[in-house]
Parts: C-alpha cells; structure tokens; sequence
C-alpha cells in the first residue's frame, strides 16, 4: 500500500497557489484570492474522491462520505490550509489532504462505514487576525459577530469585510456553528512541528493532550542613563534585569512538576536603543504552555516572583499585561486507543506525547472529544520555507489515520 | 562673587534656539538654521566680553583674550553647542557659556593672563553623522576630505553638503587644523552625565582620564523552532543564549582590574520575533569602557571567551563584528593640578575620577595635552529634557574654570 506519490504530487500541486514564491516559502492567507483557489482545488479533489463538498459560513470546507448510519453523530477529520507568511507546505496541508488519501485507502479496501465520515479544511487556522482558528472558533460557537468587526490584519482589514470580499456574509456566522450531539470525535493529523518524534526515532505520535498556552507581558523600568558615565553600581538596567529575569524562566520551566512546561521569550523590545544608553525600559513577551495547567500556573506563578524580586534587588519597577490563558486539552481515550491500535495493526512504533502547539482540534475539543496524530518533523522546524517530513513518514500518517478513521466509524 | 544670574540667562535664552519645543527638551543639530543662530548669539557673548571672534572652515567658533605674550602656545577651552534630539540644556553648553564667564570674572578680577586664552565651540560633538566629534577631529587632524562625503546623517545628508549649506567650503577641510605646537593645554568644563559626583556628595570633578569605547556587534544564532513544540532540551534558543551572555557582561565588568570597567548591551534585536517561536537569531550591540586600556581588552576578551564557551554548550553559533575601538586618553597632570589647586583655594571638596562619557578633549587629548572639569548631574540623567544641574554647582564649576585658566595661563 503506497499513498506517497498521490499525495506528495497534490502536496506539490496547492503549493502552486502562492503569494510570494520569491521568498523561498508559501504565503497563503486565509480569505485571499490565492486561498480561494487553494481551496477549490481541494474541493476538487474531495469530489473526485467521492465526497460531497460545501462550504459553510466563514469558509470551512467540508467534504461528506455518508455512513449506513447517516444519522448517527460522525466522525469529523482534518486540519486547515491557508499559512503563514513564508511558510512550509505541510503544517495543516497534511491533515486535508492526508484525510483525501485516507478516505481513498479505505474505499479501495472495501470500507463501509456505520458513521458518516466528514473531512474539513478549516478557515484561518493561521493568526491573520491576530487571533488564530477562527474557522474552528467559529464551528465551537467560540467567535461572536462583534468579533467579526474588532479582529483585524496587520493592514486594518477586518475579518468581517474579509468574508465580504470572499463572497461570505459575516451575518451569517451562526450557521457555522457545529452541534456537539452530531459529532462522535474529531481526529487531526499534523506534522509535529517539534523535534520530539525525529530525536526519538520514532514515525507515529499519538496526542494525548494539548497544550494551552499561558501568555503575558513583561515590562521592566529602570533608567536610561549614559553607558560611558554611569558605573556599575549606580546602574538600573533594564535589560540586565530582563536578561537574569529571562534566565529564570529557562531554568524554572526546565525544573517543572510535569517535565512538559515549556517558556519562550520570543518578542522583546529595548528602549531607548542606544548603544550608548543603558537600557531605561524593556517589554518581553513571555509563553508558558504545558498540557498540564497547574504544572504551567506554577511555573508562571514562580517565574514572576522571581522576576520581582530581580526587580526588587535592581531598583526595577515591574509591570504584569495579560495576553491570553487558555486551557489546555485532554485528548478522548477512544481516539488515542483507536489511533494506537491503528499503529500496532501496521507494525509501526509509536509514542503517546502531548502537543506543544496548538491545533483547531484545541479550539472544538472544547465541545467536542478530539485526538490528534503526529509525523515527525525533520529537525523541528515548521513556520519556515525548511519545513519537511520524510515522505514515508507522510505516508504512515496518512495509513494510521485511515485505520483510526475506520475504527472510530465502526 | 556670584556669577550664576548671569550664566542661567544665558543658558535659558540659548535653550529657545530649539527645532523641537514641543517635545519637551532642546533639539539643535549641527549646521542647521537653529543653530546657526544658537552659534551668532554665542558670538555676540563673547565679542561682549571682549573676545576676538572668528569661525573656522567646519563652523568651529573661536573667542580670543590675547595675552601679554600672543606668541606663547596658548591656553584652548570650551565644549560644543550642538544638541541630540530632545536633549538637556547644559550637555556641552556649560563648557561654553561657562567659559564666557570664567573670561569675564577673570577680567572683573583684573587678570593679565600671560598665554592668550582661547575659547571654542567645536561643531558637531553629538553624533548627527554617526560619528561625534567633527569639530574637533577636523582640528585634531583626523578627519579627511573624503569622510566629509561618506559621513551622512539619517536623511542621507552628507557633512560636506551640511557645511555647504551652512555657508562653509568643504574644500577648505584643512585650514580647521590647529597646530598642536601652537596649544599650551585644552580644558574642558562639561557636566558628568552621570551620578558619582551626587553620590558622593561631591561638587567638582577633577578629570585624570577620559575612557574610550570598545564596541563590537555580537550575533547569536541556533534554530527558529515552534515555541510550544519543541521541549526545553531540545532546544537552540539564541535568546536564552544572549540572556546568559548579558549577565556573564555584566558580572566580568563589576569584577575588572580596573574597577571602573562599565558594560553594557544597549541594543539588542530578536528574529524572527514573534511570541510563538524560539528566537533563531539575536544581534546585540555590546559598548565596553574605561581610562585603563588593559582592564578593558581583559574585560572584552573574558566577555568573547564566556560568550563562545555559552554558545557551544546551547549549540550557538557566535559572530562578532567589530564597531569601534579608541584609546582612553590621560589628562595632563599639569591641567589636573591646576584644577585640583583652583577648587582647594575656592575652599571647594573635589574629587578625582575618570571622565566615562567621551568628549571632544578627549579627540583633541591625541594631539595635545587636555583636561576636564565636571559638575554633577541630578541623578546621573544626560541626552533627556530632565538633564539638570543644581546653579550653584554651575557657579562652583565656573569659578574653579576660572582658576584653571588663570593658572594655567599664568
């Protein structure tokens, strides 16, 4: 049984649909022309797999194989395909494209589903608007029309006008949403987009939960002061504050009650910004996630006193900003059962493993039981032009989730 | 003998030649209409103290009190009346105006002095065309031709078509060269621009040294990986890394042979930046001084080796670029006399220390013997609307200026 070569040649083809080829990666933002066409594309080929398509009222693209049990609450599987700026071309791709290869693997082996079986290319996965998985957001009953208009890219466009321009109507929003009784589970496969699986030597990740990140802002004022005439001792440096204060971040997320945590500073801004002035204020963006959520509030509760005190000691004064808190996911155990039976029955090693990224699958586990299965990334990396999985592994993705598939529709 | 009436006139009626008002403190850069004017009403001052004016081929303002032997090598003084954006008022303006007055009480004193005494206001000490010091190093020799046309400031003006615009011929570039042979000393009264002489409690600083600067850019570079996929030990966080190289900075400078090294890291760049990835690349703008040369190339080498040894425990790759690297310059102990003996016959606690900040004696200290006297700063604030320094500080300052000139003119 060989899917690479159809689905690495569809891979290749929605590739194609890019709005900045120079750049070296995709650019395919969700409600553009270009997506547009991605996602007839993808329509196309639901259809040619036998499935019937629509598009709901954001844009999630569904494609329906009905079950002998049509009114038995279904199975829901797939992922998104619009992208960052200058991004890889399997991070969401996999989980559409990878559900067309697996519903054709199991119409070739003569599956009959109890439940029907519905495939989706969620809208918006990627941050265009700030907020990420508006599609999912939108299914869960999560997003409200207000949000519609406040939602904005970085050139002001709203999420509202953007469903205009894309033939939707922003006042329909509630018919997107998804009735929790009408669904059994929801299944995502996905690149991992870390390192844990290729460092492991292992092809199949099984999620057993997701983790949610905790998000704030740091901002620490000292005083900006001439860096020739201002000795040591007399210095309130904001940015040596933030670099002992970052240091503690490393090392309490390292030390973590569930050995999970993880914290990242990923945006930090210095002022003035002189090479000649000691630092009078920094702001430090700061990520904790974890799927467990008391180990992560630990580790946030601990790193901000820490970061007081640094404060304290170096006559710093601390400001606290929230940007989100969201909860993390348990995945359901009959879709981390269905999904590791489906590997033992191929032969293929796997690993239970939580996913440190989140999914639209976080966004409806909300309403809905979910699971998720991983393929490694080659070297972590994704968000990048470098973003790749071995195609065999692409390949073993796609034959667990056809066996998970086919379990959980019985 | 209270001088300080007169001097804070003219310092408030020099701080309304000002392109900026409304943002609070004073803005006149070098070869602008601004202060053009600024420069005139200096000359008045000083031609109403009896002064000889004239104008060098790059703006350099001189004000001559001829001596009883105008052959001798003469007795140089003075600061710079040019500004950084919204800037104090008394950063280089005291050396200026407070010269105009040490000339006057002199005079009122009904001093002879022997040497001519010479005062200047160099052009351009801050850094409108990246580098400081124009004046002085078209005086000093160093500054050729060719830089007049490769120096731009940030709207791309080059300083040969700033002097044009000035009415001044950038051909003419030699002529501002002043013949070392021809310089007795070069004193300069200037504010600290930092806090030693407040914290001591302390009016005069008497200057042995004047620090200079070793700068260079490191860049940092691991992996741009997914913030929530990739665990703590799997990852090559440049930031981390940077973090870790600050405090080394800081920790290797407090510990220096010298104890009067100071480091800083005043600008530092994060890529790609955003909340949700591991930072791959960071770029920091590392500014290293002190008087004593050694201490700090032992600081510098101690930093690069810290930061390499980091580097290749996280998996970092480190470059270093080189920005700049002067020669701290020492005072001549017969300017350091003279000032010290000045403040002890004015009955005034002094104390001896390095000048961290650079200035145009320090560009001038390569040609000639140079000397500074400093004042105190409130809370050590420089280049900001809140610069201040206490009247009566500038009235000591003054005096003992005064004293210097009278002695070293003999």
């Amino acid at each position: 049984m060989t899917t690479a070569p159809r689905l690495h040649d569809a891979i290749a083809e929605l590739a194609g649909f890019n709005d900045d080829p120079e750049a070296g990666g995709i650019t395919r933002e969700v409600y553009t022309p270009t997506y547009a066409g991605a996602l007839n594309r993808v329509a196309r080929w639901m259809r040619e797999a036998g499935l019937e398509t629509r598009l709901d009222a954001v844009g999630n693209l569904f494609g329906r194989w009905a079950g002998s049990e049509p009114d038995a609450p279904l199975v829901l599987t797939g992922s998104h395909v619009d992208t960052t700026l200058n991004a890889g071309r399997y991070d969401g791709v996999l989980g559409v494209l990878g559900a067309i290869e697996a519903v054709r693997l199991l119409r070739a082996a003569g599956t009959a589903p109890r439940r029907s079986i519905e495939l989706v290319a969620w809208a918006g996965e990627e941050p265009r608007f700030g907020t990420g998985c508006v599609g999912s957001r939108a299914a869960a009953g999560a997003l409200s029309r207000a949000d519609l208009d406040r939602l904005r890219d970085r050139d002001g466009v709203s999420m509202a006008d953007a469903l205009r321009g894309a033939g939707h109507d922003p006042d329909r929003l509630p018919d997107a949403r998804i009735e929790p009784a009408g669904v059994h589970v929801l299944v995502e496969l996905h690149i991992e987009q870390g390192a844990v699986l290729e460092d492991a030597g292992e092809p199949i990740g099984v999620v057993t939960a997701i983790a949610a990140p905790h998000d704030f802002r740091l901002t620490l004022r000292g005083a900006a002061t001439h860096a020739g005439a201002t000795p040591m001792h007399l210095r309130r440096d904001a940015l040596a504050g933030a670099a002992e204060a970052m240091t503690a971040l490393e090392r309490i997320a390292r030390a973590s009650a569930s050995g999970t945590t993880v914290g990242t500073v990923g945006v930090l801004r210095v002022r003035p910004g002189a090479i000649n002035v000691v630092p009078g204020e920094v702001e430090l963006d700061v990520d904790v996630r974890d799927a467990d959520r008391a180990a992560r509030e630990q580790v946030v509760e601990d790193v901000l006193a820490e970061t007081r005190a640094i404060a304290a000691r170096r006559g710093l004064e601390v400001e606290v900003a929230p940007i989100v808190d969201d909860a993390p996911v348990a995945c359901d155990p009959r879709v981390i059962e269905a999904a590791a039976a489906a590997a033992e029955e191929l032969g293929l090693p796997y690993r239970r493993m939580t996913s440190g990224a989140y999914h639209d699958a976080m966004v409806m586990g909300a309403r809905v039981p979910i699971g998720m299965i991983f393929v490694p990334s080659a070297g972590g990396i994704s968000h990048h032009p470098d973003e790749h999985t071995d195609p065999d592994d692409l390949d073993r993705g796609v034959r667990v989730l056809a066996g998970t598939l086919a379990r959980l529709a019985g």
